[in-house]
């Protein structure tokens, strides 16, 4: 198969749609949405988000040394696309697009209540990378709707999470089911 | 909205099924797959993947400071799945799967020339989390099936990558296209 070459890129397929909440330095909660970021440890359990350092949210979480990852489902593409546009120092996001920031039990930070998976997250590393500084939270605490966690965990299938295309910058839904990792496992 | 807590785990939605590609101590191609990453900086473009210590791999970058990242196509779950369960140590995972193990022209590494896009990086950060290293990546080169590039760059439908739901464990395919983040801003 004959690959052609498109330079160095920032790309990967898929990447997820992670809405960081935070409190600013007026106690003001923001949110923005990062697609760079993925877990990057089991035990203890860790992600990473990347911001560049011109955001209104990095400033907050190198002050406040913790953050929440509300995932949005595929209903709030709009809001979510909006969150991304528009910067915290302008005005409050969560007031303008009728959101509801709850505070996290765990760390000191809003969360998006209608958003029905979010992490809370204590900053446990910050490595500058050039354009983006990756923040390492370990999560303390998932919540979660009742209607997206069956008996085994939360379902993904119920969760309807954004799946963002770096290469064409488009949101796309989830499809179908392929299979199940450990009944492969076992016929394989 | 009342949220239910699921405790300190490490979830994310999506996340991506990433196969990481590199030569070990006697040359042999190895090929691992990894749920547990994302892109991470956009200039200079890193992408990020966390790989437990046990693995045949982790001693593979260590060693060479290099790796690629193959993203498979769905119609490739099956041996995708086969190389996330089975070691390097126990044999050559490129030859028992009918894969073909090309070396990468930028690193020492080699890549899956059967999937239909593959990132380059030479290793430059390495960070100890626990039960999983993380390794960042610079991309040195992205390379891509010409079928899956239209002319504004890769094009995330037609790469049709696989999707791992990490809470219940279970592939997926993407679905439908939403919106474009773009056309989104002009009229938002």
């Amino acid at each position: 198969m004959s690959k052609r070459s498109l330079g160095a890129r920032a790309l990967l397929f898929p990447t997820p749609i992670l809405v960081v909440g935070t409190y600013d330095a007026k106690g003001q909660p923001n949110a923005m949405t990062a697609a760079w970021g993925g877990v990057c440890s089991s035990d203890p359990p860790c992600i990473a988000v990347s911001l560049k350092t011109t955001t209104h949210s990095y400033h907050s979480i190198k002050r406040l040394a913790c953050f929440t990852v509300s995932i949005p489902s595929e209903q709030y593409l709009v809001e979510t696309h909006y969150v991304g546009l528009t910067s915290g120092r302008d005005g409050d996001k969560f007031a303008s697009l009728g959101l509801t920031p709850l505070r996290a039990s765990h760390v000191n930070a809003p969360y998006v209540d209608e958003f029905p998976i979010v992490f809370e997250c204590k900053l446990v590393h910050s490595l500058d990378l050039g354009s983006h500084t990756q923040f390492i939270g370990k999560v303390l605490d998932v919540k979660a709707n009742d209607e997206v966690v069956n008996c085994h965990g939360p379902d993904m299938a119920r969760i309807r999470p954004l799946i963002f295309d770096p290469g064409l910058r488009r949101y796309f839904s989830i499809g179908n089911p392929l299979g199940d990792a450990d009944v492969l496992r076992s016929t394989s």
